[in-house]
């Protein structure tokens, strides 16, 4: 077999076999295969489509790039939500002490925060001493303890992805569906899990910004996990503005304690308690969704989510009391009201605009070297809808640096669009529900 | 500006600028871009095409990334024919030295063979003594002294060509027309030259088996050069069946040394006197096409074309008694004649596997690194439209080695088809003319 026939049968639209994409991968982990090869199929792969099997194929090659972690003495089902990402997505902090306290177990990776939007793992770091790197070892220990565990992903595991991922970002050939489908699952299927909930954003601070597109690549996903024997449903949500209030790592950290302890905005809420109730239900936790829905709810109001949270910071090293006193997480030295200008409601968000509002005063990274600050970034008082009187605030900023402060201010007032009349019509928080056929059979 | 904003802006079908495409084409000559970005890019464009503009400004790049010889001491015209390649093609031997003894200047660059088809440098170089190595002042010396001159091609004449042609080769994207037009043009127009006449072949033996995509690459490439002030004729000629007799190096120099003393198999004469009559027309030699015609064939008629060739030679370095007697070139220990099995005419022949019939006996290459035999190859006896009797030889194999004898003699014999009925219509010897604005006035 030689790379070159491969990639010519590619660019011109042949279907490759499931042997000829483990060459591919494969060889190219194994650093048999050089980069400027790789790069040109990645560039057919990405003009000319893969189909549902080579989408699979390319998959399970991934996955079997490197370890694919097992907990087989752990009886309870293995469950995980992964989000394409966007802005105040915070959900994974209290879903997964939420689920774990039902008795599921969370084995969940993620990943850091780039250009406008966050990561799940600059979230939990701006918690003192919270360590996100463990071996699949420490990973256990901690999941056989509490049931949850939230880490950074490993060298060991999908290594195909990392170099694959590298090559990509710098060759124009991020945005195709196939690639993007296999480098999710992969990750995520490697964490050894049984269901998977996705969450895949729509919205001016999503990376797609049209439902068709977002649509595609959801439907992909979850034939994708169900061809390889798992339960997958793909949520699609809102993100055409930031979910909750809070946007930046410590002050993201605090509205979901808030949350948990059954406070906190509405959308953040009713969006990680569904994520929830879909991970009990797929998980064989509760018999329907709707059981699944009040049983997050109680885990919430009993307290018990909270606790769980706080045991698993403890057991991956963090100070537990900066749930309960915010003032051990980090704090912005200052902060400034964004005020609105005129009265009327708020029409719409330019979503992306605020992530990035949140990136300039140090809270997210441009670049993959870039260091964060976590105590900055801003909260939103102002949602789309929400009626405001001229010099009401819109945002607050939260900052230690001001060289960036103008930018920043600019950044949210630039991102409202504000009406003379109310707005007729509200996104609903939960667009669409793509669901594979071993999951169609919902009892709501 | 960034690589990758240019990969992408290429990959979602939009236009690059000049500048855009300068700065591709010089970063990477200089060694500032990276193989894998390059070949991310090389793809895009082979799937989603260039403009002419586009095509003009890559062709413009890398013609100025090395060298652009200048003869302004020579007051003569200099004019240049280039061949996309086939089996037998070996009219620039013989119509450099027509030209050359008309009065012109043919500043010739050449190429090796590669595959099936035959290199001009071989072929020359099956000559004692033929050096195709000459320093830009050497040529200049050859030039002055009898008008034509045959080299490779040098490291300092478009750089570009070679980097990118050595990664097209490996990451399937040499099949771009726009990228063909641009490597071939660039190393043309790099010559000096005021006019070119190209000869794109259609048929079994050539690169593009169809016209239609043939006649596209010799459109864009008659349109390229005008838009750089050249004038410029493409014809699509027949590469259905070998041109003329011989395939393989020292028996194609033989071949053309017959032509020029006025003897030789009449499809290579007309194809090389037409060829010929272009470049004295396009280098406004003569007023008419038809009066080159009439030149080209008293130039062969009188013998100072075979004076020329001779003369030539012998500049170069090469052993010119060689032409007169033909022992003091290579000669193969010894041959086989590939007979017919039952009466009938030729009704077709698979030129390709011609071609491969040759190299497998050492006259070829399969590889860049392959060393060639100059002595072997083949003596095609029968053409298409040919009667043959049962038994009656088609083709005469000469070979040194007989450890591919065999596959050469089967190749040669499923290479024939031969129907019991006369054929009824042969495929013209040129298919097409190609003309450009500036040469469409052609007076015949």
């Amino acid at each position: 077999m030689r790379l070159v026939d491969l990639i010519r049968k590619k660019r011109d639209g042949q279907e490759l076999t499931a042997r000829e994409i483990e060459f591919i991968v494969g060889g190219y982990t194994r650093g048999e295969l050089p980069d400027y090869q790789i790069s040109s199929w990645l560039m057919a792969v990405l003009l000319k489509g893969m189909t549902r099997a080579e989408t699979a194929a390319l998959t399970q090659a991934m996955l079997h790039s490197g370890e694919v972690l097992q907990w087989n003495d752990l009886p309870q089902k293995k469950v995980d939500k992964h989000s394409t990402g966007g802005v105040g997505d915070k959900t994974s902090l209290i879903l997964a002490p939420i689920v774990a306290a039902g008795g599921l177990i969370v084995p969940m990776s993620s990943g850091r925060g780039l250009g406008h939007t966050g990561g799940t793992l600059d979230k939990l770091e701006s918690i003192p001493g919270f360590n996100v790197n463990l071996s699949a070892e420490e990973m256990h220990k901690v999941l056989a303890a509490c049931g949850a565990c939230m880490i950074g992903q490993t060298a060991s595991i999908v290594p195909a992805d990392k170099k694959m991922y590298a090559l990509r970002d710098v060759t124009g050939t991020v945005e195709s569906p196939a690639l993007i489908c296999a480098s999710i699952m992969s990750k995520k299927l490697a964490e050894g899990i049984d269901a998977l909930v996705l969450d895949v954003k729509i919205g001016s601070g999503a990376f797609m910004k049209e439902e068709s597109s977002a649509a595609h690549l959801a439907q992909l996903m979850v034939e994708t996990g169900e061809q390889m024997g798992k339960k997958v449903v793909s949520l699609l949500t809102d993100m055409d503005q930031p979910l909750g209030r809070a946007v930046g790592n410590a002050l993201e950290v605090i509205e979901c304690v808030e949350v948990l302890q059954g406070r906190g905005a509405d959308d953040l809420k009713n969006l990680t308690l569904e994520l929830s109730a879909w991970m009990f239900y797929l998980g064989e936790r509760t018999k329907t969704l709707e059981e699944g829905r009040t049983l997050a709810a109680t885990l919430v109001s009993s307290g018990a989510a909270l606790k769980k949270f706080s045991e698993m910071v403890r057991l991956q090293g963090g100070d537990a009391r900066a749930l309960e006193n915010v003032a051990l997480l980090p704090t912005a030295r200052n902060k400034m009201d964004v005020n609105n200008s005129a009265d009327g409601y708020v029409a719409q968000m330019d979503c992306e605009k605020i992530g990035i509002a949140s990136l300039v005063l140090g809270g997210g990274r441009s670049t993959k070297e870039d260091v964060i600050d976590p105590a900055v970034g801003l909260i939103v008082h102002k949602k789309v809808g929400d009626k405001v009187a001229a010099g009401e605030p819109l945002s607050t900023l939260y900052y230690n640096r001001s060289d960036q402060l103008e930018e920043s201010r600019a950044l949210i007032q630039a991102s409202y669009k504000i009406n003379s009349k109310p707005l007729l019509k509200k996104n609903p928080l939960i667009h669409r529900v793509i669901q594979g056929t071993s999951s169609t059979a919902v009892k709501n």
